[in-house]
């Protein structure tokens, strides 16, 4: 284990976000105190660690709060530089490696979210149409980041594998709640056996819910969603 | 000037996000062709480079497309290592610009150019209020991330300085449209000085386009928005 005594990661258990930050952290091998906040009443840390966003993850090294979770896993990666690696070295396979993590989190996540808070079947067909049709980019882009080897990153987990598969277990909930598939071995071979990889990996499989905890969470969720926001009659 | 017979940006002249590309290209000071595209009628080479956006910037170094504007800036730093380097050193001074550039792109520019399209004098208000108090924020960031001296980047233009300075050529537009200052003495006095100092800078000054030839083609655009989204009786 690296020296490690004054990392904090401050976060919730079922975000995606935070999942980031903590496995970037198992692949270093950095110990860490996991300090979970409860979002209905944010603690003072969290408040004056991330004053613009007042949002989870924050990374907290010694006296430094590092914010954005793709931020955060970039910069564990040049802090503890020692191998493995989580960027790529070359330039360009790191701004590819950079492309695919911004657009599965502005154009991709927010079709697969609203997945589970559309209402009706037509909405909900379109947004599904629209996240199997962006996994397919994602699934020519493994090809091409992984070149033959098991992860995006090659032997290793890296930038892309923690940036998409932190989306996983949100993946699993949707695909129970609608039963359907959106991972398949029809229009993405290659992703759905990296998805069993990523999960088994030492780094994540602590890190990752389990799909019946996270489905009776999200199911508490749409309630209160639905209850904010009534159908319109 | 560097090797550069190979580089390439496809743009157009008014995109501030082209505009960091460029400005990039010219502090590493980098010869490079600017292909401006018709975004009316794009050409084979932006279809085939950024099939997945279809967007500029995109720069092209040999044969290699790299798309999205701060990931450019990103690339250029990394492949032109030679100093001035854009981004700092330090991996948490890095994970504070990349925080600002991430603030200004998602949070930032969308009420910015809320501005431009409002439709109403209350909405309008209600977006130069929140861009002025972001606009505080960027101050007090300025503050920490230039430590005394004239850019976000130190000595030199650095990451922030390109992702922000890139918004002044908008914010001139939007002052002169509703007769407002944005950036002004009282709440933003260094910002106000360092926007002076960033315009004039060599790498700048000729890519920062003209306000009165910026301000002519968002009339033409707000006229297209009004009359596709005609306002609700």
């Amino acid at each position: 284990m690296a020296e490690s005594s004054e990392v904090k990661v401050l976060g919730t258990w079922p975000s995606p976000f935070v999942m980031r930050a903590r496995i970037a952290l198992n692949i270093k091998q950095v110990n860490y105190a996991f300090l979970e906040e409860d979002l209905g009443a944010k603690s003072e840390l969290l408040l004056k660690s991330n004053p613009v966003h007042k949002k989870v993850p924050v990374l907290i090294n010694g006296d430094k709060p590092i914010c954005e979770s793709l931020i955060i896993v970039q910069y564990i990666d040049d802090v503890w530089s020692s191998a493995p690696s989580i960027l790529p070295s070359d330039p360009y396979d790191q701004a590819i490696a950079r492309f695919w993590a911004a657009y599965l989190d502005e154009k991709w996540f927010p079709a697969l979210k609203g997945i589970l808070f559309a209402e009706g079947e037509d909405a909900k067909k379109a947004l599904v149409d629209q996240v199997v049709e962006a996994l397919m980019l994602v699934e020519e882009a493994f090809g091409k980041c992984s070149k033959g080897k098991p992860f995006f990153g090659g032997d290793q987990i890296g930038y892309v594998d923690i940036a998409f598969g932190c989306f996983l277990g949100l993946i699993r909930v949707i695909e129970k709640f609608n039963d359907i598939k959106l991972l398949y071995q029809a229009k993405t071979p290659e992703l759905v056996k990296w998805a069993e990889r990523f999960c088994q990996h030492p780094a994540v499989n602590g890190v990752m819910p389990e799909t019946e905890e996270l489905a009776e969470l999200a199911k508490i969720l749409i309630v209160k969603m639905r209850a904010a926001n009534p159908p319109k009659s």
